[in-house]
């Protein structure tokens, strides 16, 4: 169980979304509000994307806690973007603080985070990894379920090179999950899985906040749309602004007080930001019967 | 402000101290219960002494948390010792968290740790380095208050090589103290210093509980010192036991639940123990005036 | 290519082989004589028993280089072995360097090494994994064909909780070479494999010069078996001694310049030393011919 | 001793730089040609200028090679800059390798970098740190005598938020090594000091080749001024260009075997570099003769 936060908008530093909102994602490094154990000390990862330079994000990855990184407290003062990740991390039982199993993982244009975990990993494993090809199977550098996940992700979207609209993002993303579910089936696993996923490929953004026992609480996920988020005089807010001007921010957590500024994603739905900044909804229908999971299209209610 | 633990006694293994009792030093790397901010994630530190290899103790730092470090943890399971130290660091503002200002400290046979904070050291630092003889102001590699203390320490105590009884080493502590304060009382502070310090040869071990405010409550100390300490079928405690089985533990806080193993150190007191591992406490006093420093020697009372 | 040294024989410090020899290890981990390239920075472990404590082996491990680590000077100078195993790395090119990648491997009361590398080991990665139990499968945390070698090489030798001669554990590191050029042969590369592999159990070593093209040179391997080894006034060297005060080294290089002292282990030869330190060399004959592996047993030719 | 480069010009990728020339710094962070000892394996740092962010610098440092680090090797492959500095280093005997040691040093607008060693300088450490106002003593981090050459600059320097002319920082460089060379005469040393120092505030440059004892060769720098630098196909090399596209840099090795595009700094030179991209090298004329020392000022000569 980790805390992870997206932002895509107009240009800005790091530091005014890591570092300066009262609860901001380097003080839930030790101090999150919303999961029973405050701590994600177990190394970070963000990764931005600069479009001057490169369509590729750039990550910077550590194994030591966000709160006392000082590459990261510099770079966050240096770097601007328009669409980065961040995640501190809570290492899984029995999962290694190693730099390659840090989150943001990228491959390509894409970013992927996890904060949950799936349940039973270790029994699905070898067929999930069974299921990859080469190209996938030999990127993988780390021993996560969320790494795993992520190949499974991009074995599923086909030529990571062929532009995905933010629909297709968020339907592979659900695809992933149904996939996931059918594997952990098989192994006649009762216990929940926890999937809050992250994806982006620099333009489109798409999250869930899923869990696959319908009576437990999901981890904790929010966003905010309403308009540019500003940092004056201590206050990190969203301000209303013109059109063009505004900004998504998807955090596991609330980054200020201003509840207004907030709306708690529903428990199995599936969130996307295309590159016009729109958000759109969507509930997930993927559900866990013993060995069978059933499942419906992001679009098939309509 | 920190955690630490200081054991004199039959040899056992680290990890019987540091992992398996029921609030063992690792878990208060993140979950410490007597300070208002739990965690002590800034680096750690051991230093053990094993007499058939040297007289000097060996030391494992890094700036990693405790609770996740692999080192620490296989260390921990294999390395016996009738005497060590052991700390985790949450590091003072403004203080780097790198190798060089992890605890425990070491000079020749030496050993010192600190959970605490000098107020407005660095209004004293330039002082105190200049009353340093050159073999001590080039061994200091790192930025903390607790180093320099130690170099002030040793400075006082004279030949390192000389053999030192628990009652003098104590002294020297108190004495360290002394001078502390009175250099920050020439500052004309008046925000409260804290200093519970541990120091050890090796043989003897010296602990002080103190805070320069007396209307102020010093950071915690406790001991034991009631038998032999056991973990059986995953209960660890201090048994009764055979006159030379005795151990003393001193840590931060109290390692289980059962409060009679405990003895709190009272505020401003030094505890000592000596060879025989006899303990002895004894009030310090040294108060600060203003910029005046008044204090009685440990043994001048009666 | 990395660089190692395996010691048996009587308890010592680890620094009077790892740090005082002329050619020691650590200083290979810059300047080393026999290869190529005389660079082995890519981090470096170390594992050792202390019989009195534990039958598994302790190990330390480190992504920074062995030349400027504190924590590795301090044990040194503090642990003494009877049985120890060190490795300085190199890493192979797209292998990251991070802890779960570092030599020494350790299951249960095994330590091993790897210098070498397999040629298209992410060709034969796959057929490899499949080939193991869960058991295994599972405990594979990074990305190296060493690490994957010895889980085969684990498999190979069935339950690791029975005791085993170091016959059989010199016969099994063969099969395990046998079983990697059977799948290299299959990917029809033709490039050579290189596998000098070290493996321990605490009481009895083997290890292998190996190069599966024999018109090519493997990477040099020696070792003293002469007597006691002895530092004395800073010159490291083997002692004549009683009987029951040999000591063996097996070392990528010769760690001083007395050649006597040194026996070079034939291309293609296994070296066992059991627990009474008797030496003894056998030829492997393994050869890859097109996509056909031709063996015999150690013992088959009488 | 260790290698550094700097570059100013048109804005371009750190990994064309870092990591694209024959001779790279990356490179010669293990098999430097123009030092002894090819290795400078301990730690090293980046510093950067981005314009549109902020007017001080971004640095990145680490004590992990630079040859294997991951966030390194992507960093370059995204920043782009019109200025910046990069170091790896080789620590001198007794100092400790921790990010407090890696170079760039940075103060505000100024970052500095030095290769080579001030001799005996625990003999003046004392004396040189008693010199600084507390601005400057409370900001070192580190135990390098280069750290603290940087704090002499500073202080000789004056307010760093006032603007500089490069004539001005040069002359500043050529009176800290000068001061330096006061205090080690002093000390009666005659061992050789080395002085190749880098400072820049983000505009102007200033570098100087320098050594103590004048029948001595002083470590390697040249600079490179003749175009803008390209890297096309695998070459990299400085193009013929039109003005106001040109590029300098400094380095202590050429990049490539084009010697016609690289200048050597004479010894006791000083090579200043200004907004314009104009450069002037210079005599300087600082002299130790027992405890005297004696100089000239930079323009004083003609």
């Amino acid at each position: 169980m980790c805390r992870f936060l997206c932002y895509k908008g107009p240009e800005l530093l790091l530091s005014d979304l890591l570092y300066r909102p009262k609860n901001s994602l380097i003080l839930q490094s030790y101090k999150s509000r919303e999961r029973k154990e405050p701590l994600n000390g177990d190394g970070f990862g963000i990764g931005w994307y600069t479009a001057q330079s490169s369509p590729t994000p750039c990550t910077f990855t550590s194994i030591t806690p966000a709160w006392n990184n000082q590459n990261l407290r510099r770079l966050s003062d240096h770097v601007k973007s328009s669409c980065f990740f961040a995640h501190v991390r809570a290492a899984s039982p029995g999962m290694r603080v190693c730099e390659t199993n840090c989150h943001p993982f990228q491959n390509g244009r894409y970013l992927w985070m996890h904060n949950g975990i799936i349940e039973g990993f270790s029994q699905i494993k070898r067929r999930l990894r069974e299921s990859l090809p080469d190209r996938l199977y030999n990127t993988i550098e780390g021993t996560t379920d969320s790494e795993h996940a992520f190949a499974v992700f991009l074995n599923l979207l086909g030529d990571p090179d062929l532009p995905h609209s933010a629909n297709e993002i968020g339907q592979v993303l659900i695809e992933t999950v149904h996939q996931l579910e059918r594997w952990t089936a098989e192994t006649k696993s009762t216990a929940p899985s926890y999937y809050n996923f992250a994806v982006t490929d620099g333009h489109n953004i798409a999250a869930i906040r899923y869990v696959s026992d319908p009576t437990m609480e999901p981890a904790s996920l929010y966003y905010s749309a309403g308009g540019k988020y500003q940092c004056v005089e201590g206050e990190c807010q969203f301000a209303h602004c013109h059109l063009g001007e505004r900004s998504v921010v998807i955090a596991s957590e609330r980054l200020n007080e201003n509840d207004s500024d907030w709306i708690r994603v529903a428990p199995n739905h599936l969130l996307i930001v295309n590159e016009e900044l729109e958000t759109r909804v969507a509930l997930m229908e993927i559900e866990r019967h013993g060995s069978r999971v059933e499942t419906s299209s992001l679009y098939g209610r309509g």
